[in-house]
């Protein structure tokens, strides 16, 4: 069944060459109601623009991105990075965002203990965890695909990142995305024990065949193989209903689109093939 | 420790500018006494050659590529991998390969259903391994890296590999490599499960910072982030104590130099980092 076009959110990095505001405003005029904001841009904004702008639009922010990048040989380093996420969730308490995304962060450099690495990220979002608890922001984090493992996220299957939240406890869930998580052969399993209040987010985009670099080469919705609307099937069976996240990372081909005019693919897409 | 030079094997794309003869020579005068062997090569050569200079040079065929790639549309292909596999279990037989690798095959083309790719692998080993038994070729399934889950490998994961194992019993185990495995954070819990009767293959490179093509911009070991001793004594403590076959595809590096000096490396970074 098609869903809900209230339920179409965009990744504003979709739309890279419009700023926050005008991002905000673009969706809001074609009727798109759900943003995920990059931090970067909503600094140039600014946070008490960026409030009133995406309040005046009835525009909810389904993620901010992002925190995490844990991962560092240097605890002055690691220091930097937890301040930097506990500054992510002052922003995603501004702008009343529904998750901050955690990024793991991958090796440190000069290093190849993936094991080591994994267990620095258990131990940084445990202690952050208490703070976004506080400001009521809750930690999604998203697992990277296995590509990325080394410059990246060292989180790499929802199992691993579901444990975390077993381990760790409330506040914490997940945000899945297909272009990460489509090859999983684990994939509806992960999804149904991550269950629906853990399901914090879901961002959409196709794996183009070949795709030579998963972070800048990813394909709108319906010219990849993934089979979106199986996935969407197994998150809405646990129930879950919220927003699709449109997250196409297309340095070679929609960033140098006419904004307006990848919004209306989008919309055309969710209603055709998600 | 060291692992015995005795156990050095090399794969024989990791020096394709020679001929399988070249190869098998220039492998025993250097004192590698194990070659990985690929049929377009071992096919240009002749099987009666290939087991002439083999012999003649006291080389173990640690595995022969490959067989597989069995996901196609078409009922027509479908049969047609089958009898090219049948192939590859005589080929293997005939130059006393210790297994036949097995890639998968990712998703038929114009599909979207990974799943059934899937089955499809799971149904066509199932009819291929009694051929094998007969033959006495064990069959290594190659988990491959999700990067490449739709274009060449649908088996991304050690545990599903085993899981094919477990359901269709003796005569079937699993080619590790870690340039596909690394990331992998079940890898070690995988290869114990595997246990060492199951672990038929092992195949060594490194994972290069950043990796645009695992299939040809692979790392020689010590260039890159894998911690290979570590996942050698993953192995190891299963009892297994088989080749370490390097696997050095490298289109842009490797395979451009000459490949006598190509072996040197090997046999000094075996020494060194592995």
């Amino acid at each position: 069944m098609t869903p809900d076009p209230l339920r179409l959110a965009i990744n504003q990095m979709t739309t890279e060459r419009w700023t926050l505001t005008e991002a905000i405003e673009g969706y809001a005029r074609r009727g798109v109601h759900g943003i995920g904001v990059w931090r970067p841009k909503l600094e140039e904004c600014g946070i008490a623009v960026a409030a009133r702008v995406l309040r005046a639009c009835d525009m909810t922010v389904t993620a901010l991105y992002r925190g995490g990048m844990f991962t560092t040989i240097d605890r002055l380093d690691f220091r930097a990075a937890l301040s930097d996420s506990r500054r992510a969730v002052d922003e995603a308490h501004a702008i009343d965002a529904e998750c901050l995304v955690l990024v793991a962060g991958g090796l440190p450099k000069g290093t190849k203990d993936l094991r080591g690495a994994r267990a620095t990220v258990r131990d940084a979002i445990a202690e952050l965890l208490p703070y976004a608890r506080q400001a009521n922001v809750p930690l999604a984090i998203e697992p990277t695909h296995p590509l990325l493992a080394a410059e990246r996220g060292c989180v790499n299957t929802l199992a691993q990142a579901i444990d975390l939240c077993d381990q760790l406890g409330e506040g914490l869930g997940l945000a899945v995305d297909v272009h990460n998580t489509w090859w999983d052969p684990d994939l509806e399993a992960g999804i149904a024990r991550a269950g629906e209040a853990r399901l914090l987010a879901f961002a959409i985009s196709d794996w183009l065949v070949p795709t030579r670099d998963p972070l800048a080469d990813r394909g709108m919705m319906g010219d990849g193989v993934i089979d979106i609307p199986k996935i969407r099937g197994w998150m809405e069976a646990t129930g879950w209903c919220g927003f699709c996240e449109v997250a196409v990372f297309s340095a070679g081909n929609w960033r140098k689109r006419d904004p307006g005019e990848v919004v209306e693919v989008c919309r055309e897409r969710f209603r055709t093939v998600v």
